[in-house]
């Protein structure tokens, strides 16, 4: 140790890639994103690889030296781009779509290039300022009254899990300080309603047996009568019912559950309702298609995900609550590290969720609202309603199809059915057969479900790459492969 | 609804912005990045306002109409640009560093461009592989046996989270299912431990009550003894050990938890033994700096963050487990629709963690440890460790500063002090007025804790950008403003 000055020609030449030398690295990366995203319909949405192909091509050791930038992006090239599952093809029909738009991906740039933190008001004030604008701008656009708040976290699984520990708070009367001890606490939520929801109650200690499933009706919305005996069955054992999700757009098969029916019962037993609306609550921003979520108005929770169909990139989940400070009481911890002299006037928005890290994810949204515009987000959302509309009608008209589920937002439950074999084991076979080689062609990728016990296909539209020549030439492979797969099942 | 084809005039034409109109903004933005990284330094790193400043320049309603790109560009350079506190600035010394390096921004944008979710390895096969590979490589560069295995995280919140619900698993027998009830259980960490850790125990239902802080020695590691009391006087109460939290690089002053003696007392014990050196951990790249890590290979997990001192953007952090199976256990749900025919041979990295949606982080991280190479890594960490062994020189030989922890990293903890002013009432608004000023001249942004209760300036090295001459600007500057506010203070 010295009191001198450093020594810099023994400590210096040692930081990052040079700034110049970033800028052209940079502009040859915008070349090689912007010629994917020209070139992602000639590739196969899934890749050809089995387990462990793309592994044995990479070194299993990091390299000692550096490697020249020319070298890894080449590596990229080679390795990792043929091989990954093509989110940003239009033939991306699985799951729900989670599109990256041209603007969404500037927004990342600069988000990744600032790297500010925003988890104080201190440590990024643009980024907490223009997050509170920018939920406010989606609170508004969806319809939602002001009491309404909130924040962006990664995943509709922490938003969720944020918005029932909230729930348990308020039910134990304070979990956050003492534990969950004592009496059982109950979640409710519809035999269709997402995994997150049970597994926020397996991560905040009331185990998957703390998630109790309710009965859904013909349209697989919950039945409000199946509840209110489920509640008042808990309540005679003791158990302590905590919170009731209602969820809009299910994952399956994007099924209603009747929120207005479902915050009566809410307010009668005084218990949180959170709403998952994580794929469909953009069609919120349509008031014209607002019956859906009649009654979400008096949730004390609602998540909505713009990287889902608000073609803002993964991860951008929109938490919103009108009950923020028990958020803040279930979640926040402020040690003295964190202490500032603004706290009394700002948002700390880490005070709401589970990490203390966050990302400028408001960057992105506000980069991806202002580049289409409210109108142009709700025509885009618009058309994929439309899409699904009609693509649920080639379903209904092909006699050797059968749909399996209304089709509320855009996305299409159905099965090949050949007339008169109507074995359902027979049936599940096929048309798991069916997806693997729709899948198999590389032109499209589906994803399933069950129904009532049945293999579905589901094709949830939300892409905004899909276009009507996409949606064109699946039904076509769909009638092309079905009748063969039956053939050969048969 | 119709059985005939879309009709593309109404539905077309609605897709995402135009891939050529996206590749001139990319490159536009591309310059913007570097311009923003070669100008950085000029700016000051905290900017100058006050709540409400930024949100007031701001429409409060969303944009109906869409806005050309060039007119966002230009308010995201009024508006956000200047208002975001600077963590990629030289003088940022505040928390712990997180400087987004060249490559690692680079892999951020193919990612958002990618847009892969690394759900499971069928939704993006490469994102999976290069993260088994990637983790591998610094699980042996950290000179970790091969059990050790995981995946990257968001950060050390969630990393910590997962690794705590594991414990709560084995201490209950089945907490994910049963859930969390009978004799209460009990975490044990430091009085230094790092507030995640308490969160952590708050979510998963334990409540703060539920992490027994344990006293610390001279050096702010924690006193095995007074652990092993806390622990005997739990059990004879009826309460359950679950884990202890071992640190290695303390938030406040990055004390070492004495890990070797805590995994003896964890064996005999039969709990669970977290590390969390997320932000020292990378030091264990230098194999002859491995000392203060002794014993960590008997943990059950660790986490490490390579978005604090490893280079890489916001966010990543590696959760390393001897036990993954156990963590499964805690947090693995696949509903139907998440099914798929590789399960028996892959990774599906959602069951590890509680959201089911994940970056392709994995991406980044290959290309900075590809970039910089092992050995430039591990040169940069030693030289921010020597940045910080000559700084507390610098402390040590002032008359009129005091050192107040031990250096075992990079983190120097201090305050001024003038000679014979020792009143810590005095001296703690001295050193509250002394941080204001020195952030108040937008050359150096530094964060403080309270150390014995006495308020704590932490210098925090380990930002890329930080040279020799901005540390001596800021010693500089601390020897000018010292006796200055001393003066007033008085």
């Amino acid at each position: 140790m010295t009191d001198g000055p450093l020594d810099p020609a023994q400590l210096a030449g040692q930081g990052d890639m040079d700034v110049e030398a970033f800028r052209r690295a940079a502009h040859e990366v915008a070349d090689l994103m912007a010629d994917y995203l020209a070139t992602v319909e000639d590739r196969p949405v899934l890749p050809d690889v089995a387990p462990g192909d793309i592994r044995v091509n990479l070194p299993a050791t990091a390299p000692s030296g550096p490697e020249p930038l020319g070298r890894i992006l080449a590596d990229y090239r080679a390795f990792i781009e043929p091989n990954i599952t093509h989110w940003q093809h239009p033939g991306f029909l699985a799951y729900f779509p989670s599109t990256a738009s041209g603007p969404g991906i500037l927004g990342e740039m600069l988000m990744s290039t600032l790297v500010a933190n925003a988890m104080l008001w201190r440590t990024s004030p643009a980024a907490t300022e223009l997050e509170e604008v920018t939920v406010g701008w989606l609170r508004e656009a969806l319809g939602l009254p002001a009491p309404f708040d909130g924040l962006f976290t990664d995943t509709a699984s922490t938003s969720s899990l944020a918005a029932l520990a909230a729930a348990r708070q308020l039910a134990t009367g304070d979990a956050a300080a003492a534990g969950l001890y004592g009496a059982p606490l109950r979640i409710y939520a519809s035999a269709e309603a997402h995994s997150s929801i049970e597994k926020a109650g397996m991560i905040l200690g009331l185990g998957r047996a703390g998630v109790r499933r309710i009965a859904v009706d013909d349209a697989y919305a919950m039945d409000p009568a199946a509840l209110e005996a489920a509640i008042a069955e808990d309540r005679a054992t003791g158990i302590r019912p905590a919170a009731i999700v209602a969820t809009v757009g299910t994952t399956g098969s994007n099924a209603i559950d009747p929120v207005d029916v479902l915050a009566d019962i809410a307010a009668r037993e005084g218990v949180w309702l959170h709403v998952d609306a994580a794929y469909a609550g953009v069609v919120a921003l349509l008031p014209d298609h607002r019956a859906p979520f009649a009654g979400w108005e008096r949730a004390d929770s609602i998540v909505v995900n713009p990287h889902k169909w608000l073609f803002t990139p993964l991860d951008c989940s929109l938490l919103l609550s009108r009950r923020l400070t028990v958020l803040r009481e279930a979640l926040s911890l402020v040690p003295e590290y964190l202490r500032t002299t603004d706290q009394a006037a700002v948002h700390d928005y880490n005070e709401y969720q589970p990490q203390l890290g966050r990302r400028f994810r408001a960057l992105k949204i506000w980069f991806v609202m202002r580049y289409f515009g409210l109108d142009g987000l709700r025509s885009r959302i618009a058309q994929h309603l439309e899409q699904a509309a009609i693509f649920a009608g080639w379903v209904d008209a092909e006699p050797d199809a059968e749909r399996l589920a209304p089709v509320p937002f855009a996305t299409v439950c159905f099965r090949w059915h050949p007339r008169g074999m109507d074995d359902d084991v027979f049936l599940d076979r096929l048309n798991q057969q069916l997806m693997e080689q729709l899948n198999g062609t590389g032109e499209v990728f589906i994803s399933h479900t069950r129904l009532r016990g049945r293999f579905t296909l589901r094709v949830a539209l939300g892409n905004l790459r899909t276009e009507p020549r996409h949606l064109e030439r699946f039904w076509a492979l769909v009638r092309e492969l079905g009748p063969a797969v039956a053939a050969e099942s048969a």
